[in-house]
């Protein structure tokens, strides 16, 4: 995720790997709603619609009273009705790396494989560390498959990121902590293509039986996902060091506990795909990065359970979160007080994470409430809690607090979009052909920031004169674009200007010049020629459809801030909070 | 088209072409509504969706009192609300014949160019005419390329189709007749990036103006064509041989053509994509084959104007039809007879559509109605006629009439599901896992019929007990599907169940075994998680939700027919009319 969304920004970037091969089965497979809009936003959502599975639905089973299980509700498996795409993605990881290695290929850029660091050290020179563009980072490269005596190399770089899992070397090298507990909760993991006459083998299920839990996770083709909770097996893993005795338990083996958790239904495989075990541990790095300079992303800054199927998701959308900000600074665009954000917004986000996962999976591997034992959990109580953080676990609710990047100060103007989380999607349609777009079409991850002119009503005299004076204070040399856009603005911001008017009636030649670059720039909020998309958008946004606002989205997609038409002052002192005047 | 369906059916397949390259730029470039989905049928809509320009809303301009134009409306330019893609498509032919290219390169099938035919000939015994099999064809190719002597090729071929245009050499070797006549009117076609102030250049406009009438269709990018009517200029035209004198006309003076149409607005291009001159004709082919041995499709069989975008519409759809039932015959499962309806189908359409284009270019042409002109041309009657043959233009209304392969006995079991006419697009939920499709997409152009077995409501019990007995009846050696199915029933049918029950309840394994072969076709009648799309089939339909009905679909995607549960005998008595037993 990184390394693509950098060199789609045009920076030098090399990316090194210790495997010989990118993964090939298993591991991460669950991607969430928000993160199918980032890959929306990369131009790689389309592949991996076209590659997984998709999961709409979630089904509950419980102990029934003959001793087996019995369906007690189905629900959306990812209740997060703000979703662009409201339903899951699985795909194996192997399949979504290939997604990205050849994204970052048309980039000319490849993984280094078979390649690990040896050493990494910070300038000791202060100066040399506050400047954005000295090569602060020192990294010795280790080529496993290079001729003795010549499989070493010394970098110098920038900037480093270890994205290099739990037991991030990255991390250890710098001392930094992971902060929370080991837990006692022992699961087994197996990919299987099932022979089975169980009626929600393509829903996601929780299990909760008189034997144990079990989640099933229909996967791409005809595949499916089983985790199981063990109890007596568990032997079989080394509490200190999370290694799996691999002699004393196999898929056979987490088969014929899922075969029991099953009951009355029959389930069964001939082969395995792949599998695992592993303890759940809660812990989140104490920071996020060595001086701004060293970053680390992902499971080497959060580990927690699979059973929300978040780790993938957070990991990819840390640096989602990330590359864009080091674009700004590598073009010298942004001082290195941006990169603080990173941990500001991800180490919150990973807190929150830690949080939802404690009490989720609490629920999940705790006893069912049967009539012999009252105080386990009662369905009732698990679907609350499902649905109660579907917008979080969905990544549709990830909220970003006020800073440099997120000021909140006008937010009554667009009351329902939220500022420090991402731009609601919603269907607008192109004012010149009427053709619907969601409005996060218009927000790729380009680097730039968007800014949205919601125009009201420009069939309104005064609100036209309001909306050509805006024009003319966008061109202003003293304006915030000219200012922090220079000569060639297209290159920090785009412009999408948004009308409250009819598509029988605006013509988009009446949105003056300076709010309009190209004839595709001008949406209305306006159903299609059927009625199939689009309308009310201003309402849902909470904007006033007479006089408009100003809407300023991040890079990554999220919402920084919002200003009146008057304010363009307070604009211009957001971007001075992060941008040099060009 | 025809050669890519039959390459991917498995059929040996031959191309030639006289041109060097393929079309680089104008020509044809209009898709309809109904073609889009042929193309999905193909698995090439996503692809003509991404390259194309969409073309949702039309606008019309009529001569204003001051000279000038004014708008008198905008409308849906597909007026076709029962189009699974409302709208057209626009993309220069070189790009639409590229996705062709490539999807037969995929197959192994690539264009011999450079490569006319001297000769054709149909076998003089009336035996091998007779046997499907037989190369009753004989060819000689003349390889432009080729060294002298050394240039010429024998082929024999089963069957021959001549897409070779309005000139066809086929047509006129075979003494086919063109019935109809050549019109008047004489249209300029330039292709331009323009610089311009009109309002609506990025609709579809007719402009009816004081000066004459121009046609806009705005395309792939920035582009935009304009058809010009031509009146002074027209003697640059030969009305005999329909050539252009371009000594005496270009581009240049279309475009001064048109700016005397646009004024008051401004229109300006600095260069030119492409640009030609044409007199309409409104022609039929008498025959659209010999012997059901050599075919001719496209405007080798049917000429009109362009007004109305049909043309490469007209022709793809020709060798659609025919493309399925040449592979029957080659496979050895139906007899020569089947071919007949190519030009029992195609034939009665073409006539439709030279009736159409001559009311609709009528009125296209004649002179608008004004103060000075009350015998004119009025919006109201444009606008009237342009709505009415929103669903013929558009492809989703074509009909055609009963025959071997449409038996319309039992329409009222599916009142709305017009046999003769193609499935209805309408979005139900896939049962196992409510993610959402549309019915199209169980209909691909895969050379199979579509046995669509709407199951009605499996929770009553007696209606289950029509289900299973259904299935078993299926299952039978004497029912159709093992009949004309053979000993692998999949090579010539697809099954897809489709129940009326709700997602809550409906378990996909409820369905029996001999009316599921795969857990992705079990269909719901319901609403996806979060209601945004399905719902309300049964009912669009006409269908009775109790009690169900089983719907065939041709291999082209139109309804063939419709039978009660209990009619297995009618549905057997349909295919034994143009399908041999296995």
């Amino acid at each position: 995720m990184c390394a693509n969304a950098l060199a789609r920004a045009g920076a030098s970037v090399r990316i090194v790997d210790k495997r010989a091969e990118h993964v090939l089965a298993g591991q991460a497979d669950g991607i969430q709603p928000r993160t199918i809009e980032v890959f929306q936003s990369y131009g790689l959502a389309e592949r991996l619609l076209k590659e997984g599975n998709q999961m709409h639905m979630a089904a509950f089973y419980n102990p029934s009273p003959d001793g087996g299980i019995e369906r007690t509700g189905r629900t959306a498996d990812a209740p997060a009705p703000t979703a662009r795409y409201p339903y899951k993605v699985t795909l194996h990881q192997g399949a979504i790396e290939q997604i990205f290695l050849d994204s970052m290929a048309k980039e000319g850029l490849r993984v280094d494989r078979q390649t690990v660091p040896t050493s990494i050290k910070l300038s000791t020179d202060e100066a040399e560390l506050k400047d954005p563009q000295a090569y602060a980072v020192t990294v010795v490269l280790q080529h496993l498959d290079g001729e003795p005596g010549q499989d070493t190399e010394i970098v110098r770089a920038k900037y480093v990121l270890g994205s290099d899992g739990a037991h991030s070397w990255v991390r250890k090298t710098f001392g930094i902590t992971m902060v929370g507990e080991q837990t006692n909760f022992v699961w087994g993991v197996v990919d299987i293509i099932p022979d089975t006459d169980f009626p929600d083998i393509r829903n996601r299920c929780a299990i909760h039986s008189h034997n144990g839990s079990c989640m099933v996770v229909p996967r791409e083709g005809n595949k499916v996902r089983l985790y199981v909770q063990l109890t007596g097996e568990t032997s079989a893993v080394d509490r200190e060091t999370g290694r799996v005795d691999r002699s004393r338990i196999g898929p056979q083996e987490l088969m014929q506990v899922a075969k029991k958790t099953f009951y009355p239904y029959r389930i069964d495989a001939d082969r395995f795909d792949w599998w695992t075990i592993y303890i759940i541990g809660q812990r989140v790095a104490s920071k996020f990065s060595a001086q701004e300079r060293v970053f680390i992303a992902g499971d080497a800054c959060h580990t927690h359970s699979p059973k929300a199927g978040q780790g993938m998701n957070a990991s990819m959308n840390d640096t989602h979160n990330l590359a864009w900000k080091l674009a700004y600074v590598l073009r010298g665009w942004a001082d290195l007080s941006l990169l603080k954000t990173y941990e500001l917004e991800r180490r919150k986000y990973a807190q929150e994470l830690i949080d939802f996962d404690k009490k989720f999976s609490a629920l999940f591997s705790g006893k069912p409430r049967t009539k012999d034992n009252q105080h386990g959990v009662s369905h009732e109580q698990f679907l609350e809690a499902f649905n109660a953080y579907g917008g979080f676990s969905s990544g549709t609710n990830v909220h970003y607090p006020p800073s440099a990047i997120v000021n909140d100060a006008h937010q009554q103007l667009a009351s329902n979009l939220v500022i420090g989380e991402r731009m609601l999607p919603h269907a607008f349609i192109c004012a010149a052909d009427a053709r619907p777009f969601d409005v996060q079409d218009f927000l790729p991850a380009d680097a730039r920031f968007k800014i949205l002119v919601f125009l009201g009503d420009i069939s309104n005299s005064q609100q036209t004169a309001r909306v050509q004076k805006l024009a003319e204070d966008f061109a202003s040399p003293k304006s915030f674009y000219r200012k922090f856009g220079g000569e060639d603005p297209s290159r920090v911001f785009d412009i999408v200007s948004i009308g409250s008017g009819s598509k029988d009636q605006v013509n988009y030649t009446d949105v003056p010049l300076g709010l309009r670059t190209h004839w595709s720039k001008i949406l209305l909020d306006d159903t299609d020629m059927f009625a199939r998309n689009g309308g009310g958008g201003y309402d849902k946004y909470g904007i006033d459809s007479l006089s408009g606002v100003i809407v300023v989205v991040r890079p990554d997609g999220y919402v920084g801030m919002v200003a009146p038409f008057e304010g363009l002052t307070t604009i211009e002192a957001y971007f001075a909070g992060f941008i040099k005047a060009q």
